[in-house]
């Protein structure tokens, strides 16, 4: 992953046997839900900016654009550990950066990045990222 | 299926390559997904109660008890008619008769039945379901 | 659950993002997957037979019968305790009781029962548990 | 989509409620299965060449990188029209470009590029895209 000066965190996470799929690999798919479960967990453990408070508050991330690398297959067993970081945040959105590694292997099976932006619920429409949650999530 | 009062309805389906599993047969779980698309649809078009007009007035219905047999496994490529239909419903709620259609084959891949209850969703409680809509479901 | 002469085994999981459905709940269909990954780690973990060395030798348990039961719904965020244990075996099968406890809440979330049986991968048909299965599982 | 001189085709899906998120969208996920189910639908339909042969000859083909751009989320109900076409061909793989077009706004839901390279089922190791494989998608 790229070093800047944002902190990076990490969630660990074992393979549920329905993620496998006809290949006895993860699906394609399932990579994205690790990185949303890990960025969730990380985002109420270490931003104490959980996605519920943005919730009620009337705002949600959402995925804009998603680049994913797969890089070696993941197999049933597998437990991973997810880590991303905040490559660049302002008030137009972010980009989240991450790697899955196998714990089992310690290779990396999966990197990328992720573009959020934030939106008002009751719209659906965009909506400023304000300074305090720039503050809070340049740690 | 049983016969009794209540239409059976039957929808099409297609197996989406996500849902087949290590075995190369449609993991369990998604049988379950395969029923609740279908009455969603035949709750739209032919009880003209679709689930987001529930929803809109602040209900929902919610499974309270599943039971399926898995008869014949379901593989890649394969289309399907789910049929289903009300085996009794009164003020406490509903149970829901199913069946999975082969189209390949001709042959039940899985039948069996679900009881739904009406929930508050401000609240999450259960709510009595009304006159009108056991009228609207009784055809 | 009924206490009998077999074993209860726990196992913990964590909700992911993406088994919440519309209603801000775990859909229905997730519940299968948890237990089907419990079950899963537990026959590697207690019984000392990982799916993997049934696949190895040709053999799988594939669900035949499910019963589930929904108590109450769990949310984005909860962390639960999925138990299970035999309730009978013999060389037809096996049937698994299991219940799902929500740690925040130390309320049952969901219980109910799973018939297992094993099919040879090769030709997809039943096939019978013999007297060494039946003993490791008899713990 | 680019036009090149490769062909485009589409595949028609619905979207199922298990796809829908706590946002009452499709999850963000669920648009890599539909582009997967379109590409095998038309790898079947179209090109004369169903990921089944390939499988049955030893070979699969894998997602090595995924670019996947989020327009305007799917809700509830919707039905899509998903376009996939090749971009580049040669012997280390391929590059499908694809578009989920919403039937009932007319609009473009997402679009991208997903990468794949052809791998030994055996040894999960990549292979040449051979000269018969190039050309019967070069169509």
């Amino acid at each position: 992953m790229e070093k800047n000066g944002y902190s990076i965190f990490e969630s660990e996470l074992k393979v549920r046997p329905d993620d496998i799929d006809m290949f006895n690999h993860v699906h394609n798919s399932k990579y994205f839900d690790y990185v949303l479960a890990a960025r969730y967990d990380q985002m109420e453990q270490f931003y104490k900016m959980p996605m519920e408070s943005f919730l009620s508050s009337g705002f949600g991330w959402v995925v804009r654009t998603a680049h994913v690398d797969f890089k070696r297959a993941l197999v049933m067993g597998d437990t991973i550990k997810v880590r991303t970081g905040i490559l660049t945040i302002n008030e137009k959105g972010c980009r989240v950066q991450f790697e899955i590694e196998n714990i089992r292997t310690k290779k990396i099976a999966s990197d990328g990045w992720f573009d959020y932006v934030l939106i008002d619920i009751s719209t659906g429409k965009g909506s400023k990222v304000n300074a305090e949650m720039i503050k809070a999530y340049s740690i």
